[in-house]
């Protein structure tokens, strides 16, 4: 159904599609901690964290912080099977992917988008700064920053992208020809920072686009989750495109609205195929 | 600040109230099989249960069922302390109350209100059915049954209520003389039930002078929960009126809107005082 890309090596150019691995090797500032420095790096890597500490930061995020990009996170971490095919649909400063890095091991699949260059060069700097510094092994350490596929493109066709990358690591397919994905995130807005280019925003069109494919090809299990911003221009009318969108989901998605109603900040839609 | 009641024995009259303990010996239908039949009934009763499955359903009712009852009982779960002062300002067919007793032990005080004697008989029955049907002891039954301090009120004057009956029990009030409460649940709408009179509901005004006390009452950490239902005549403007008043709720309470989009149900307002 998709149009299939030959990948011949990590680094592949399609048109108006860089797809290329993490295996950069410059370094921009200090490594930040990860939340898990007692685990080792790279057995936080590896591992499916699921763990009870885990579990309430649930709780607490809804009830107290009210950071829905917080509960986001901990309702991927229920979802995400360690050999999941998931995709961070707008990777921004990388937050998801490297949830994803965390969740997903060396027989899963993540492809990581965004229009920007800068996005993805911040992503991949995260990565090497936060789950490789300690390795001291430069071939471990490599291994690590491929496990992500970067492509510098736009959310709406994301599905080529994944499935051009899926065929070439022989992932399997559903009985329509289809990659199953177990996970997708989308951040709408702009890419946040001091610096950065905040006339770049997402679109309705094309954030619709990308949603309507993200629903298809969901895994039974699996968890779309997006985040909506509505400060930003055009940002509300996006939103609201957005939920009258998801709202007409058919009975076996799931899609459930939390919104924190006495503070400005975002709105975070999950979208969970039950069968 | 509020009037206090002198409770002279678990049933004592005062103006268009009735407190009454749940000392009743009648039995009406079948019990029913609660969750937890391996821990026992007595054991479930006293254990403040937060285990790793409890946590999973937290995860489970966001991402699947979208049963915006089962959340809230999560949320709960991760709010209430054994010595909890709990209040169930609508009891209905009793679902929070039982909750409660799961979770309070002896030195907590559940206080439990319907404006409908039918709501109260229901909960009574259920308490009996539910948790005492194992214990053969009719002294044991007996206590855990008095544990709940029930009122056939209107849910607006729930403070004077639980004044009299913390005060008789001699719980700890904060230095404004007030009684801290750890948890206060609504469910608006009518009784449901195949037999049950729909023409009862609750109303706009009442509603929100129960939930503006509420929310001065709460302890640090104390959660308030509303399911809104807005099939029913007046549930809709209620539903908005609630949704505006706690909206303007002070930042140090956190009102997070939970609402499944894509099918029919209630909304969920947890309303959670972080500082």
């Amino acid at each position: 159904m998709f149009p299939s890309l030959v990948l011949s090596s990590p680094v592949v150019c399609i048109p108006c599609t860089y797809v290329y691995s993490t295996a950069s090797t410059h370094r921009v500032r200090a490594p930040r901690r990860r939340v898990f420095p007692r685990l080792g790096v790279h057995n936080a890597v590896q591992q499916h964290t699921y763990s009870k500490e885990n579990d309430d930061v649930l709780a607490n995020s809804i009830l107290s912080n009210g950071k829905v990009t917080k509960i986001a996170h901990q309702l991927l971490r229920s979802c995400v099977r360690a050999d999941d095919v998931v995709v961070d649909l707008t990777c921004g400063r990388g937050t998801d992917t490297l949830l994803f890095l965390e969740l997903v091991k060396a027989d899963g699949l993540i492809v990581s988008l965004d229009i920007q260059q800068e996005a993805l060069d911040i992503t991949r700097r995260r990565i090497r700064e936060e789950f490789c510094e300690h390795i001291s092994d430069e071939a471990e350490r490599k291994k690590i920053e491929e496990r992500v596929y970067f492509a510098r493109t736009c959310h709406s066709v994301f599905e080529s992208v994944v499935d051009g990358i899926a065929e070439k690591k022989g992932k399997k397919k559903s009985e329509t020809n289809e990659i199953e994905i177990g996970a997708i995130t989308m951040n709408l807005g702009y890419l946040t920072g001091k610096d950065t280019d905040k006339s770049i925003v997402t679109r309705t069109r094309t954030t619709l686009e990308a949603l309507d494919k993200a629903s298809k090809l969901l895994r039974v299990g699996g968890l779309i989750t997006i985040c909506c911003y509505r400060g930003h221009e055009g940002g509300s009318e996006e939103t609201d495109a957005v939920l009258d969108f998801v709202s007409r989901f058919p009975p076996e998605i799931t899609v459930t609205k939390i919104d924190v109603l006495n503070r400005s900040g975002p709105v975070l839609l999950s979208c969970y195929r039950q069968r």
